[in-house]
């Protein structure tokens, strides 16, 4: 996507008018997100793809020029995602890209972590690879901590400082991975060390990730060197990073939403907004449905109250500036790649036409290109490696303890990437500690897929409000094991066997009975059905969900999330239970001490 | 100045406690360019000459520890000039650090293209290797035009676009320096498109100057490219540029004087301003002493309006991001260079204290540190090369037209870059062309310095309203030919003479007497001198101005640019009178058609 020489002296001489443009349009009222100004009565000429000139272009229509008119409606740039990951779609790129286009996202800075997770550099050269070919601009930041701690879990593969440096090679490869890694990068972790400092002598941008409120980590990460934080939840924090000089990403994603606690930052403090920009992280497929992307998000930061121009610099300009794409993208002026968007209202952000590199791509509800197809290797599709077939059995936590032992337990928050560490009493009967359904407390397991090790590590969770079956995912970030929750431990087990049968996925079993599933046999993450399909897949899982009981929003989002060891505060990984605050592995019983 | 690794892991110990601060500042009331706050209660702790902690540092005191107390003190990052020419300064490098670090200038992108025209590549190294060396950070734009036209003028040197491929890879080399070529760019120029394209392909800034008013000309420019601006004078101008996505320097130097035309974008208009910086362009040793430099800039904005924080954003962070250097450069924040300034009032922006990495380098009026002599090497000092003696008779201008005649004039401007087309009636005598000390007509000359040519272009000029004498320049804008301007001919040639035998210089003669005289020795440009002397000369060299009749305000500068061909609207070069407009030659004499 790199603007070439001659596209520019093209460009140049269209606005000279010795060139006729290829596509001029007229009337529309022009989102300008330098100047913060509504541009009227100025037509656009395009060339080459790109914006080679704003104002009176009848002299540059010619014969072969597409006129287009855009009369009533509100022009702006393409919207910009900074921070997101398709595979949260459960879609392919290619299907993701159809699904975000129409939604107005006409780039995304995408870290395809998860894929990293399962099958390291190739797995991300695929991802990136399928992306350079779609009319949606794809832009990779290089996954930075694969797996996402060296101490507590088992991915699939993993990813070298060399690795991330050949990445960095890559066009369009613009940056480092959210660094989630941060205690590591703190203490001088080698690995992450590397990579930073790779990262900074390619001149791009090191993306971060901070949960933690401690100024002296927070000050410790900045000065290493990670200029940006998606992991921003309440207004002090949001300050205090730009206090920094961070670049904050208010992220509103499925299963997690930052706007409303962050929005105030701009109402309220008015600060500058320059170093802000809106992202989606993770959203799954029911929200591009029946939100949208990127442009709810602009939606939903209206309705707290930003403006809408405000909120669109957020998720145009801003993001192009933090990721030093401002030389094409981000907005509309010369030289900029034609990605436009025909709106009739800014706070509904709903496009009805979207141009990018100056071709209508999408108009009244239809697209007008056609997608190529990327197929991924046989190798691809086959990640679910399993030592054996699951029995009930193998989900029993044994104890010596007797007739109750106190546990630790894994408290998920709905609409929240935290858990909270809880206890529970819990009855055993034949050294097997029992679960307890009246107060929530189920048997959650997480599987080795990957080595064929055999390896399960057996807990407790609470949240879900299961009242009966089980439910298993390959998606199970960052490590993607295979995570099995249930009442039923016959349950758990053939819903174990069967997501290994289709390789991989998401699964609820009640009763022995498949109630729904949503084969992702791609890396055991991605379907390779388009996204109604998928979408349709997943609203039957979630129903299913519900039928056991979970009252959850988006609860199998909240449930892959379950094995994440960097975010705090308890976690479960396929080595057992992990302490994110301790960043150590804790047992499941508590002895009194 | 790239921060090391092993820099950044030494922030990240003492953020977390594990190390003790080199330095720790107390007390001062930090001035937050990014939140646009006033921080109180906060202390700064500095490892490894960088910004490792805000906040409460006592903990991080220990016995080598160096405690500075601030009350009383507002402190601010270090101000950074993000497009000035040392050359205009007269100074060397290291005696313009001098000048400008104990007002508060902690970084300079310097475009070093005065000593370029003189001696290409080699020359741009000398400044650059001198600015290395400094407690002054800095940065150099690679001149882009040298010589700043092909056609209209003959320099000293010319820079190819090898050179400037090769000067980007130097260390601190931040960018291309200013295009002044814009009819270059727009039409396709190979030398400017090989240029901007290295420029762009090294991740690095294309800086621009763009003072034409066609906004076709000025699309075309961006388009092309190039993304900012320091040639804007008008409220209007600056809004266009920024609804372009350019970023625009506000340029306040000694001779021409933007802040009060553009201060009305920020506080009428309300523009976003992390597109505006404030720049110095050009400032003479007189202004450095008794104004300032870049604090001078922001007092005056502060004047016009602005508030104090928003201009010292506009100082600091915003050239900071300009140059893609806001990792460790722009703000007080954690890993950035501890280059800090303690001031006593923002809208006054008088450094009490400097600090540069971390070190007090500049304290109660004194310098705390030595400046390192670099030598130029004795070429440097050897750059008049005239072919011969001149004589009075080498300032006639003939014509066969008789008895009067009708020539263009170049009228100059006070406080003004750009020079207007006039014409003028002038009697001829014996063949020879009369000036019109009346009507303020009098001689100008330039005269090829670099090829022993004995090329000598005559014209005639108004503005300066000598009354007699000569006065004679190798400061010549850009070329930097020996320019000589007079009523008296035979003091044109003593100007001239004494001009070569000093090695360059800038000098007044009135009735055969020299009235005053700047030694120039480095290159015709600067002194090897320090400030004081120097600015005592340049002060003498006014004041003798002034007895030769002339009431503008810093002549020399408006007489240095006379002679060049890239600033609207008429100039004399080396080969004759260039009419800018055009971008071509026009004959001195004008017969009627």
């Amino acid at each position: 996507m790199k603007m070439t020489r001659a596209q520019r002296l093209q460009l140049a001489a269209t606005a000279l008018g010795k060139r006729k443009a290829d596509t001029v349009i007229t009337n529309g009222i022009i989102v300008n997100v330098h100047s913060k100004e509504h541009i009227r009565d100025k037509d656009i000429a395009i060339t080459s793809g790109a914006i080679a000139y704003i104002g009176d272009c009848q002299q540059l229509i010619g014969k072969e020029t597409e006129v287009i008119d855009a009369s009533g409606k509100f022009i702006t740039p393409g919207l910009i995602d900074g921070h997101m990951h398709v595979e949260s779609t459960m879609l392919s790129v290619t299907e993701f890209a159809k699904a975000a286009l129409k939604q107005g996202t006409t780039s995304i800075f995408m870290d395809p972590h998860e894929i990293a997770n399962v099958f390291g550099l190739k797995g991300v050269r695929w991802m990136h690879e399928e992306g350079q070919k779609l009319p949606l601009r794809v832009f990779t930041t290089v996954p930075s901590c694969v797996p996402a701690t060296d101490t507590l879990e088992d991915a699939g593969a993993e990813l070298l400082p060399k690795d991330v440096e050949q990445a960095l090679e890559w066009e369009n490869v613009t940056g480092l991975g959210e660094v989630m890694n941060f205690p590591g990068v703190v203490h001088g972790d080698e690995k992450m060390a590397q990579e930073i400092e790779a990262t900074i002598q390619a001149g791009k941008t090191v993306t971060g990730h901070i949960p933690a409120d401690d100024p002296k980590m927070l000050q410790a990460y900045v000065a290493s060197g990670v200029t940006s934080c998606h992991e921003t939840v309440t207004r002090e924090q949001a300050l205090e990073k730009l206090r920094l000089g961070m670049h904050v990403m208010i992220r509103e994603g499925s299963a997690w939403q930052d706007v409303e606690q962050l929005a105030p930052i701009i109402t309220k403090d008015h600060v500058p907004t320059d170093n802000l920009s809106l992202v989606t992280d993770d959203v799954y497929p029911q929200t591009l449905t029946e939100l949208g992307h990127l442009n709810y998000v602009i939606r939903k930061a209206v309705k707290e109250g930003v403006d809408p121009i405000t909120a669109l610099q957020l998720a145009t300009i801003n993001a192009a500036k933090y990721f030093k794409c401002e030389d094409t993208l981000g907005s509309i002026a010369p030289g900029k790649w034609a990605d436009l968007l025909f709106i009739d209202s800014l706070a509904e952000m709903k496009p009805s036409s979207v141009l990018v590199g100056g071709k209508m791509i999408y108009d009244q509800g239809m697209y007008k290109v056609n997608f190529p197809v990327y197929t991924y290797p046989t190798e691809a599709k086959n990640s679910v490696h399993l030592k054996k077939e699951l029995k009930a059995e193998d989900f029993h936590t044994k104890t010596l303890t007797q007739p109750k032992v106190t546990v630790n337990v894994i408290e998920v928050l709905e609409n929240n990437a935290r858990t909270a560490k809880a206890k529970a009493e819990l009855t055993v009967r034949n050294s097997i500690i029992q679960s307890n359904i009246k107060e929530d407390i189920i048997h959650l397991a997480c599987i080795d897929r990957h080595h064929r090790s055999g390896q399960i590590s057996n807990a407790f969770v609470k949240g879900f409000q299961l009242q009966s079956g089980a439910v298993a995912s390959t998606v199970a970030h960052d490590s993607h094991n295979l995570l099995v929750m249930g009442v039923n431990k016959e349950d758990m087990a053939i819903a174990a066997n069967k997501i290994a049968e289709l390789g991989g996925g998401m699964i609820v079993v009640n009763h022995g009975k498949i109630l729904a599933e949503v084969p992702l046999p791609i890396a055991g993450l991605m379907s390779d059905k388009p996204l109604e399909q998928v979408g349709e897949q997943v609203e039957s899982l979630e129903q299913a969900w519900k039928k056991l009981g979970c009252k959850m929003n988006a609860p199998f989002m909240t449930f892959s999330l379950i094995a994440l060891p960097v975010i705090p505060s308890i976690r479960i990984t396929n080595r057992g239970i992990a302490d994110v605050d301790a960043f150590e592995l804790m047992p499941l019983e508590i002895t009194e001490s």
